[in-house]
């Protein structure tokens, strides 16, 4: 059954058709063990074990949310996965399964479709064991888009909105701070052409000179376990960490109706300017770069702080400029954020 | 809260950015009774009473799957949710909630949003009430894409699979067939330019000319409810006609292993030639035509038929030739059916 050969290089979506590409996705993709109805009828069925479940959707785009030229296939497959399970996590649930809609030019390669088949198996193996892929949908256009919706169970526990944090609680994080973001930034700076466009023969030296950035952009590994961790010891508040740590923390501020005052030394960033040397890691990354895919939680004071988590600062009552964030008690600039609307320059790439 | 006014013409994605645009949408998209926790967290959490979830996902693509020049936003807005409300309605379930990823480029007015989500709230209030959108994504792209993820609640009872017919079995179908296939040649005959392509300033007199057909292609209302009924009723096996029924009852035939005898008074072909007169349903959009979203399902023999359900055939035993759907007992040659991959011109729109 499980015949997961790759596909010659000349074999295209346009010359199989939708029926033979399926039929050479399907072996590839992940079993998902909630599934009581998988893929193959007009819809899936899923189990709930608790009587609810959670569900997030976050679609990437070729152009503003990755390029060709830099990630492989299965990279592709591997981040839509992570991006969207982090979302899961977020809410203190654990993952349980995906659905997967790509839209692609008919000259697309199979086994462009294989290795993103192959990305999400194995960023489920990874990350989330049991977790598998029950449905899709395949279409056509210029640009390849994969849309992915993720699911999870929360075992019983109440889902951990950003709305909950109180005055006194903790402040903590895990996972890297402006990793992803260093990514981008050296892949723009090493791996593009005298243009300025993506140019896929100069990735390789970014990739070899810088693999922890580049690793932390292309392949994310969002700390999913903790998210369940964090639930489990009791975090007020939490939220996936996709837009920059100021930011982020903004919203849950302003849902919380509170102050997060980070602190400096903890974040990391006392000592980093905001134009870090070739190589480092900037303030301003670490602060405003997005796609972290980190978890930003706090926890009642006292607490001890569960698997990766760190303290980094203190909730602290609203004074008169209301919620807000402040960065060693203060108020920290957090407009910035990447907006796909205003910020993407589709002449880059 | 729900000040859902139009936005000015002027208004555009890229003028207001992701945030604004966001809290315009918001407070015109339909609430989901189900949901637990809906929009603006990571995640929403949604019920699921008897410990299970149906879920389907279907995107629609600006290109193969519609023409902004032929169609409104709230008319887009409306099929985006009705063709994944009938999928959900396929296995026999109640559609309880939707999650939308729009991909649109950053010139798209905010008012076709607006309209989009519009569409979304008054298909859900007419074809499934208390079903309502629980997520969602914007990304920017050159090509505006509508990615809808559908849930729904199948009560306690048994998923309707395709998988189920038994010889001796009624055949059944609920829903027009071969309108909307009619309807987009009529828009392709009659609401081009003089290069072919799609003309806004030729639509209304198409639409005024022939409005049935052209509601069966641009507002689709499939029978929702007689997919419940048929579930009650006991029905062995059900799809979505989407693909044409002489395909999709191929479909049914493979997944049960049976051979489905179809007749050609019943479905009503039997008096139509496969190049009908202008401005009637041929026999050829009758059985090959797509996007009709009606129920195929068949019954134990001597079921009494619910709802809109006509009786259009019986289930055979396989013979020689193995799973097949024949007319008149005729084995008919199943080819066909549209795939984005082959047969979208883009040239043509």
């Amino acid at each position: 059954m499980h015949t997961a050969r790759h596909s010659p290089a000349s074999d295209t979506l346009g010359s199989l058709g939708e029926t033979e590409v399926l039929a050479r996705i399907f072996p590839r993709l992940p079993h998902a063990d909630a599934a009581l109805l998988g893929l193959g009828d007009d819809a899936a069925v899923l189990s709930a074990p608790d009587g609810r479940y959670v569900v997030t959707t976050d679609t990437m785009v070729h152009g503003p949310d990755f390029r060709l030229a830099w990630s492989t296939p299965v990279e592709l497959g591997w981040k839509a996965a992570a991006t969207n399970l982090s979302d899961v996590a977020a809410m203190g649930a654990r993952a349980t399964a995906l659905v997967v809609a790509i839209v692609a030019p008919a000259d697309t390669r199979v086994a462009t479709l294989e290795g993103i088949a192959d990305g999400l198996r194995e960023a489920c193996a990874e990350l989330a064991p049991g977790c598998g892929v029950v449905g899709g949908d395949l279409s056509v256009s210029d640009t390849l888009v994969i849309a992915v919706t993720a699911f999870g169970d929360l075992e019983g526990r109440d889902p951990v909105r950003r709305s909950g944090a109180r005055a006194g609680d903790l402040v903590a994080v895990s996972g890297a701070l402006g990793l992803a973001a260093r990514g981008i930034e050296l892949l723009f700076a090493d791996a593009v052409d005298e243009h300025g466009h993506p140019d896929a023969d100069r990735v390789a030296a970014v990739r070899h000179a810088h693999g922890a950035e580049l690793a932390a952009q292309l392949t994310p590994r969002p700390p999913l376990g903790d998210g369940v961790l964090a639930a489990l010891a009791g975090a007020t508040a939490m939220l996936d960490v996709s837009d920059g740590l100021a930011l982020d923390a903004r919203r849950l501020a302003l849902a919380s109706g509170v102050v997060l005052d980070l602190d400096a030394v903890a974040i990391g960033v006392a000592g980093l300017g905001l134009e870090g040397e070739h190589g480092e890691v900037t303030g301003e990354q670490v602060l405003r770069g997005g796609e972290d895919h980190a978890l930003l939680a706090t926890f009642p004071a006292g607490a001890e702080l569960p698997g990766g988590f760190r303290p980094i600062g203190h909730v602290r009552a609203v004074g008169a400029s209301g919620p807000e964030v402040r960065l060693d008690g203060v108020p920290y600039e957090t407009r910035g954020g990447w907006d796909p609307y205003e910020d993407w320059n589709g002449r880059r790439g």
